[in-house]
């Protein structure tokens, strides 16, 4: 649960040093038709804190496996980001993200807790330490996602260097 | 070039606000045999910083295309690194980057410049702005590679969630 949180809180921190003030022409442009541009994943970052993670830590804690977690709304970035700056997003991520961390250390959970059990609506039983792993790694998903994004601009303009760079072999892993 | 600046400059912020203080469960583990931890990234990062990056500039500068640039040497932070710690690399590795975005501003590069030929060991004729594109989508590959080292630590704890998180579906892409 240490090693999470050390993760989970810093996550605000790196996307505004690598993004905050940034030219658009790294964070309003996507890899292709049906592909979302940083600025669309940071408005599913934020829809994630409010909708996501904490309410479905307590879904499991109140309920257990007898009540299933709302599906998960992978566009509605598009209506709640919509006439928003990419600053703002950064502000209200960094915001909601301590309010979830603050509402996770409170419920001072024990190493016990972590094998407590709740219902996804696709995957059937989880528990909760998978939850709490899985928004670790839904951050790095997004990181890695981003880091993508953005190196795909240069795609033609690295010329023959294309061969020796990773990320842009990566055609991405979307489910 | 005031792009690819404006994201050459954010990276030592970047992974200092990433990892500075991480526990070691996520910065000293690797993806396997022959991989690389978060550590090896940041001393690849350095060798970068102070044998290729700003070196190949001036060689092209200086002699164009009669002078291959000299190999990079993709294992030396194994070399170098020895006996420092994280906080010490990413110290090392922004004061390096700060010194090369500084000598590359000094150079006044015009437009036309980006044209100018240089000679790569392996690649070929290539030229100033493919060099300092690679410099930048390197950096992100690089990104892109610790997300995805960070995350296959949790492999295991996210139990049936694996399915859906994108950076546990990635190999990697070393070449």
């Amino acid at each position: 649960m240490r090693d999470a949180i050390a993760l989970l809180e810093r996550t605000p921190a790196v996307l505004d040093a690598l993004l905050r003030n940034l030219p658009d022409a790294w964070t309003q442009t996507n890899e292709g038709p049906d592909t979302w541009t940083v600025f669309d994943v940071l408005g599913h970052l934020i829809h994630g804190e409010r909708t996501d993670w904490m309410p479905r830590v307590k879904i499991i804690l109140e309920a257990g496996e007898t009540r299933a977690f709302e599906p998960f709304d992978r566009l509605a970035q598009q209506r709640e980001s919509a006439g928003m700056s990419l600053p703002e997003l950064l502000d209200v991520f960094a915001g909601l993200r301590r309010e979830s961390l603050d509402q996770l250390r409170a419920l001072n959970l024990q190493p016990p807790d972590v094998e407590r059990r709740g219902r996804h609506p696709a995957l059937g039983v989880v528990t909760l330490g998978q939850l709490i792993s899985t928004w670790v790694v839904h951050d790095l998903t997004h990181l890695h996602q981003i880091s993508r994004v953005m190196a795909h601009q240069y795609r033609d303009a690295v010329g023959p260097w294309s061969a020796y760079l990773g990320v842009l072999q990566c055609e991405g892993h979307s489910t």
